[in-house]
């Protein structure tokens, strides 16, 4: 079987390939384990924030995280602490510093920020635990569920780091002096070294971007790793102080929240988008992989990814917008009434929206239906392509919905089942629970334009009587004359239904042709009340004339939804016209066939509308 | 007439309610102009990057930009000298100091950044210039691109800073005598000041950011104000350094790039959707307005902007897709050619994308098209609801394409005109010019579709031939005798037309009915060639059936696409049949109504499709 080649991996592949041979910078030799890492190791991984891993080179070789390690313990004890607190311990300034400068505040001693070394100490001191093995294991914990399996501590590096890192303990004692550590600096300083010291490859740097692009949950496994809330804090930090003193440079040139560790990883977050996973040990000055550099460089001049400089974004929330007057409602009516919602459908109009709704996306929606809303009896809004809602955008459209009710233009939400937080968060906004209601009584737009269309007609001249006794008013009878629709009358069958009785059950045969004298019937293509109500009839129309004319079995249940009269036309009385009323027969056809002739015709404009890719 | 009220200009008005009555900190007195400031004025705007505005409050009162001017002018540096030459001249690292801390790199006298004093002396003297006159008249000129009219230096302020600003003079001689500074430093130095001096108001802030969060295009002129390649590089220096030593804080509590200016003023822009500017005389102990940092923290709070935590993009870039065997082109084909359209269109599939093509959109689409790639023998995507393409978005389709090619899938890209960027830039990226024709060969998905159908009919036994003449295998005579068929035939006339000749015109009275005996014709709605085409009608299909039914005038052209030959049947000769030959009047009605219905399945199938919202 020949394998895909997909371009993403291609292109991680040739940067690959270039840069192996870049053999600048030295392998970090201040923890003696380190130093004996092969300098040419060398892997590329990223993950989507869907979940979707590519992988170059030695993607799955272990190095310890390091300072990689710093910004999601940092999360950990936001998690536990909350920033209000988090902030007493630790400053969020870059210090214009190197990574091991104790960068204290002169009175108060606190960190500059959580990424030198004196501010992870004091962070890794405020993870909430009863002991050293507790807050590793807590630290253990939180990682694995970034990486979605358990993570261990490289007991050769953590013996090695333990053996020499007395400036970090000297960090601590100082630390301590401050009252920024409330407690015995020795175990929480053991506990930095073995959180450096836990062991990676470059996948699961990836993927625990991946996560923190997907707003703080695991995409393969759907496990939450950090508050939603604290995401913004660490990719904070990250930003502004994650690449010691070559932050600024690095938002400049790559654009893009990023960790790097002494060991050669770098990790780096397009937040929405993926993670990046970089490893390559050799390192520059400021403790910067050189190799990495380079690959998140190229990666981010290559697929213009600089954060700072996206397309305008809101213009494809707005899928779809038209009036009943030039899509009605699935509704079969009356060719009289049809016109009058022709006529004057343009007061009802659907927005069908899409994608993410925040502040832009939605800010867009609102101003587009403000401005068209003075004509407008109805509005309604279609959720159906709407994959997100954040809280921004659910509290601007339950504005936007105030405003328009306080204006007299009714307003509904349709297809929203898949979008659960949209309804409390709108009603949050309103006292007024009936109102809620009202939002989000159809479930569909189809539903809510026939509701929006019969409205609209209560306040407009009936153009037919919502009890029709005359078949003369039927599209069937066209052209015939007074002594042939007696014909007709005498061979049609008077039924009553009640509200949820069947007409037709799909499959059966077609025995009938059904004129609705009064009410409303539905069609569905699953069981009534569960499937799919593709279409309705009321008055004046004629119902089941498809089956009737090519003897198919039906394809769909029909169902009387309030009281209903019919008129039923056996198929076989029509058939024997054909020898005893030759022009009856031959005028109803045709009637029939024009009849479809009019519908294929509304069909083709909607296919139009609904595509808008003809031409 | 009753005002609409947006619920964006609501919120904006609630902020300046709330927030007037803060009157912590202090109106900035080091320049004694400055010190004259109504400490009360309060304005808020916030610009689209579309360009609509939101006001409250004092949103076109006059002040001095002051230090906002520093990103502005820096973006025109970089566009004058490039980025290269603009890193020998200032860094781009914070500096942990305060805005007028003389922060120079020790060795080399560089600035650490362009946003404190230092650095934006160094880069107003990289402005290219003949004259101190010329070098503000380029700069005002500059402002004026991004506010979209004349601006002007507040003669009084300016005044005032050029008596007081000794420390800036200091400044300037230290740069000349590092060589940052490459000419007589006071009128460089001068220029700084009628900079900081020129006047803006709310409005012109929001605008401003309005057209970096625009890719620099000022979105209610059109007019370019910075090259688009240099945007990222002002947003970074204002995300890293832009409110002096609170820049971690702000980026920390706001997550987006901002400057601020000490007259009170501050820009916020959130990339690819707005900017706000704010203005409120109080600043803080930073330099920083104390009102209009509330305003934007509490904008970025409520509706939850924060850059760093957006939701995940990529879902709505895939807008539909669909094969051949669930929705085929809009060909009307002999219901024999149509089944195995059916049968094996799986093999065919539409992907139709939208909105901005980046990066992650991109590459989702590239996944999905991959996975599925395997069956298929055509794969057309669709452009229709695409709105821009980056550079990378149009590599990564080129790369799709070429992969495809290889498996031997014919890929096609359908309705781009209105991207025209894209077809270079995918050209750029292939050698072979013929295979980028075939690429972009269809202007319409249908046009696509329609093909891709007959290049797979062409590999599956034949259905129909390509030219009938027996009419038996038409829909029409179905149910028909032999001995019917016959007198059918005789009422039929031959005609032949070449290619391109009208077989109907649009208007004309409905007197025929068509059968295609040979070749293809296809149905416009304009001019044939540059109007609509709805439809094409390949061998054994009737054409104009709907107003030979109901006698209305045609409502298309139908012309002939290659050499073509059909059987008219007037439509007195048929209802003359009504009379002579009553059956086969029937049989022809039920025939022309079957096939109605049959058509309107189709179709009724084609909306749910395109729909996907019922149920």
């Amino acid at each position: 079987m020949t394998v895909h080649r997909s371009p993403v991996q291609s292109f991680l592949e040739s940067l690959h390939a270039r840069f192996a041979s870049v053999r600048d910078g030295e392998v970090a030799a201040y923890i003696p384990e380190l130093a004996k890492t092969d300098p040419d190791l060398f892997g590329i991984c990223l993950a989507t924030a869907d979940g979707y891993l590519y992988e170059a080179g030695d993607s799955r070789h272990l190095f310890t995280v390091q300072s990689i390690s710093k910004p999601f313990v940092y999360g950990l004890a936001l998690d536990d602490n909350g920033v209000k607190h988090m902030l007493t311990k630790t400053g969020v300034e870059p210090s214009g510093d190197a990574f091991n400068a104790i960068s204290l505040h002169r009175v108060t001693g606190r960190p500059f920020n959580p990424m030198i070394n004196a501010g992870a100490i004091a962070t890794t001191g405020q993870v909430r635990a009863d002991s050293l093995q507790h807050r590793v294991a807590r630290i253990l914990e939180m990682f694995g569920r970034y990486t979605g399996h358990p993570m261990r501590v490289d007991p050769a590096v953590y013996d090695s780091e333990n053996r020499t890192g007395h400036r970090n303990r000297a960090i601590g004692h100082l630390l301590r002096n401050f009252d920024i550590l409330d407690a015995e600096p020795t175990a929480i300083v053991d506990a930095y070294f073995q959180q450096c010291a836990i062991a990676v490859h470059c996948a699961d740097l990836a993927l625990m971007g991946a996560t923190l692009a997907n707003q703080g949950v695991n995409p393969v496994t759907g496990v939450r790793a950090i508050e939603d809330t604290h995401v913004e804090n660490v990719l904070s930090v990250m930003a502004s102080c994650g690449m010691y003193d070559f932050s600024g440079g690095w938002i400049y040139n790559v654009g893009m929240p990023a960790k790097s560790g002494v060991s050669g990883g770098v990790l780096a977050v397009l937040p929405g988008q993926f993670g990046i996973g970089v490893f390559s040990p050799r390192v520059d000055e400021h403790g910067n992989s050189v190799r990495a550099l380079k690959v998140c460089e190229e990666v981010s001049r290559a697929w213009e990814l600089h954060q700072f400089n996206p397309p305008y974004c809101p213009t494809s929330s707005r899928r779809l917008s038209y009036s009943c007057a030039e899509r009605s409602s699935s509704r079969i009516r009356h060719p009289g009434e049809l016109a009058c919602v022709r006529d004057h459908g343009s007061r009802v109009r659907v927005f069908e929206i899409q994608g993410n709704l925040a502040f832009a996306t939605t800010e867009s929606i609102v101003r587009d239906v403000i401005a068209g809303s003075g004509e407008q009896r109805s509005v309604i809004l279609d959720f159906h392509h709407v994959t997100t809602v954040n809280g921004a955008a659910a509290r601007l459209l339950a504005d936007l919905a105030a405003e328009l009710e306080r204006r007299g233009t009714a307003t509904f939400f349709t297809h929203t089942p898949r979008l659960p937080s949209l309804r409390p968060q709108v009603a949050a906004q309103w006292t007024d629970a009936a109102a809620v209601e009202r939002l989000f009584r159809f479930p569909s737009t189809d539903l809510a334009m026939e509701w929006c269309e019969d409205d609209l007609l209560e306040t407009l001249p009936r153009p037919v009587p919502s009890r029709l006794d005359d078949l003369r008013t039927f599209e069937i009878a066209a052209g015939l004359t007074s002594e042939e629709i007696e014909v007709l009358a005498q061979l049609l069958d008077r039924q009553r239904y009640s509200p949820g009785e069947f007409i037709i059950r799909r499959d059966d045969e077609a025995t009938n042709l059904f004129l609705v004298m009064s009410g409303v019937v539905g069609v569905w293509l699953g069981e009534p009340g569960t499937g799919s109500r593709v279409a309705s009839f009321s008055v004046g129309t004629m119902v089941g004339e498809l089956a009737f004319l090519d003897g198919a079995r039906r394809s769909a249940h029909v169902v009387a939804e309030c009281d209903v009269e019919c008129s039923l036309f056996d198929v076989d009385d029509f058939l024997r016209l054909q020898e005893s009323h030759p022009r009856i027969h031959a005028t109803i056809l045709r009637n029939l066939a024009v009849s479809l002739a009019t519908k294929l015709r509304k069909v083709n404009r909607d296919v139009s509308i609904l595509s808008t890719q003809r031409g």
